[in-house]
């Protein structure tokens, strides 16, 4: 599928003297066995696998810190890894080297029930994190989608649904420890709601997506469990009247906790996966939170506002297993499309614009997709103006595959003629590098690069990716 | 009063050419009277001044590149100015150089009031901000007191008595122009809510007090003025009771506006200046926004929850004149604070920690001002678990003003004990660069020294703050 320009560049084999070290220090932990390296050399990217040269798994920021200084002394690439989840190729071993695996560092150092955060290791999933924090009454409401792990969430600038209401991975990284390329351990903050305490170094590494360090400890911010949760759904005729409605939503300042568009490919999609009977229009997904009036006066709020956009089949509901009910087409809309298309994969773009662009950017974008024959849905995080198309291709066909990335190309272009971004939520990793440079101009990119050469003068941070060297 | 340690280091005259470049390009915009360089080489601290060798007002972003090549090229430092109303130094001219005044870039360049977004020349101060987009329903919350510039906002990451509810300058800005040492200018983001495009040069400029750029232009959130407003204040026998108060509300995750903190000394200072009969005690002070019912929610939460803390005199409204009635106290505070001791000056400290240790720590901070004869109060923007002890020294008198530096030194010891941060929202600038290091650590400083040497090499930008070269 997708190639890498640069995979073979500047790989070599990996020096024997670092294998020694790295299977004196880590045991049975280092390994090069294909089984493991293939599972390290993929992500959820259309990307073909790029494999490491070997996988370490580190169980301590001080076995981080041991492997970046053989690496660094050796000069060969760290990748770290979490749970492989990514979507732009992040994880891939486009220069070979070592697969650095977090997945063991899962512990949950400390949760600060009364402060509302909670502090983790990388490795720890933000499932994993909710489930242990269930009991003090509080959650961790960032939510991509997969089983993230939280250092990868960290590592990529993470949104997903409920981004909306609570922010993303950087409004709600409190602190990390980092290892910068040299071994060195760092605080980057503390867990004060705010400082001006100098270099915001937090938000430095959040979204650095490994290219300048390895995130092996993040501190978080929790929420106390809404009092009440309800949601509701509603039809549209058209993608445009769905979308004016949550562009009115929020600029009443409505506080919806999630808000989520499924055009009518994906409202079929999930029909036929599903077995559910959903009208084949564009669907609203709503949720609310707040106090039992409280989202009794928003969701009624939200009804107007979709009335007046011609909605239909307005329902709300209160009760969990209700809420399961309505929000079912959501939570399946992926898998639901892939069974469009037997044998297929997904290229999955990711554009934000500022809202009031965001109804023309998905319709001149759903125009393109048609006039292309392309077998795609629209899944929007539409209040934040963020929406993914998912484009079914034929992992054979490179004509195929060539026709959707010029579809994503043409989309990215659009955003960023509306001041919009590249990449929402999913990052830039091997796939957006090019459209990095168009968003931000050679100047900004160059900035960029200064950074990145300060802090990994011998490239060997995910080496690749975000930016050339 | 206190003295800068190097101010006179690295002074030295002007090169004529440089002299002659900007006469040139500047006219009677450059200056080098005594009292436009009096003017410009004092800010709100306790610091005597440190004159800048000349002023420079510049009316565009080119025209602080042409600064900035100039100046680089003879290795003559920069300080950005705004309003000259920051807390630490920050604009002190430790090293001689131009002071480059950004006060006349106030042009508000446009309201994008369906997308909740401004942008602005890094002039226009807040209220000049929130005058223009009045009639737009929006609002712009961030609230530090004095009248600042959103440009100096942005460059000291500030926030204020709204933050709790609306976040600071970090997640307040989307997007900045700034121009680095070398004269380049960079736009920093896009108008999108939210990316993950490489790394975050926004948050890398909020912050960094013009030591790695000049910010010259601030795309910031917006937020629709709230439908209804109403206010609250309380009384408390011990601040104890009070700050215990706010830790409950904060865990109970009720969505106050702002809350803030006077101490019985800040009250009485009020008493005498405003005429006032307020109870000589800690006093709360509450706003809520919301919905009419969501206004009157939250202040019946609040109700019940500081009447356990045995709070008094329990009072909310919601007309505005009653509003400003219950908030004049906190609106006078540090006017009337200086009343107490004429021919004094204050030395504010600025301390945020995990609010579950804030009791403690405004506690022990006090017992510590008692013990050694403080003319203080404590003003706190308690829901962040950030408070300002402000202490009134002679200006003439060093053993009082060591007295007052070694309060604050054990308050910054007492913060970073418990996780907090020695900057809630003034910055470093001068003074707190050695308590930066406390907190951060020497390998995290190291990290911000890379940064410093990456974009600033030939150390121009605001030398001597934040870290040392």
């Amino acid at each position: 599928m997708n190639q890498a320009v640069d995979q073979t560049a500047l790989k070599k084999p990996l020096p024997e003297t670092l294998l020694t070290a790295l299977h004196s220090l880590f045991g049975e932990r280092f390994t090069t066995t294909l089984a493991m390296r293939e599972h390290h050399g993929r992500d959820a990217s259309s990307y073909d696998p790029m494999l490491p040269d070997a996988v370490v798994f580190a169980e301590s920021t001080d076995e981080v810190a041991a492997v970046l200084k053989l690496c660094s002394e050796h000069r060969v690439p760290v990748i770290p890894f979490g749970s492989g989840t990514s979507l732009e190729g992040h994880i891939l071993a486009a220069q070979g080297g070592i697969s650095l695996d977090l997945s063991r560092m899962n512990r949950l150092l400390a949760i600060h029930a009364e402060d509302l955060t909670a502090t983790v290791q990388a490795g720890v999933t933000r499932k994993q994190l909710n489930h242990e924090c269930k009991d003090s009454g509080l959650f961790f409401p960032i939510d991509p989608g997969a089983d993230a792990t939280i250092g990868g969430m960290a590592a990529t600038r993470a949104s997903g649904t409920n981004a909306v209401r609570y922010g993303t991975m950087r409004e709600n990284t409190l602190a990390l420890t980092v290892v910068t390329a040299n071994g060195r351990i760092i605080k980057t903050g503390t867990r004060a709601r705010k400082s001006s305490a100098g270099y915001d170094l937090t938000r430095l590494f959040v979204g650095s997506e490994g290219t300048l360090g390895v995130i092996t400890e993040v501190t978080v911010r929790l929420y106390p469990q809404p009092e009440a949760v309800s949601a509701a759904v509603c039809s549209f005729g058209s993608v445009a009247d769905a979308v004016n409605a949550v562009i009115q939503t929020i600029q009443l300042g409505v506080p919806v906790a999630r808000v989520e568009l499924l055009d009518r490919n994906g409202v079929k999609a999930i029909n036929a996966y599903a077995k559910l009977a959903l009208p084949e229009q564009a669907l609203l997904l709503f949720e609310f939170h707040g106090s039992e009036h409280g989202v009794q006066e928003q969701a009624e709020t939200v009804q107007a506002v979709v009335a007046e956009h011609h909605a239909t089949g307005f329902e709300w509901a209160t009760r969990p297993e209700d809420r399961s009910r309505l929000w079912a087409a959501r939570h399946n809309a992926y898998f639901a499309l892939l069974q469009m298309r037997p044998g297929c994969r997904a290229i999955s773009t990711d554009c934000c614009v500022p809202i009031s662009r965001l109804a023309e950017c998905i319709l001149e974008t759903q125009a393109d997709c048609e006039a292309n024959d392309m077998i795609y849905s629209i899944i929007g995080h539409v209040g934040d103006g963020n929406f993914h198309v998912q484009m079914l291709v034929d992992p054979d066909d490179a004509a195929d595959i060539a026709r959707a990335e010029a579809v994503n190309a043409r989309m990215v272009g659009r955003a960023l003629a509306m001041d919009g971004t590249c990449s929402g939520e999913h990052g830039v990793g091997l796939h957006k590098m090019d459209f990095l440079i168009q968003e931000h101009g050679v100047e900004a990119i160059e900035s960029m690069r200064m950074l990145k050469h300060a802090f990994d003068p011998c490239n060997i941070m995910n080496p690749g990716k975000i930016i050339r060297w």
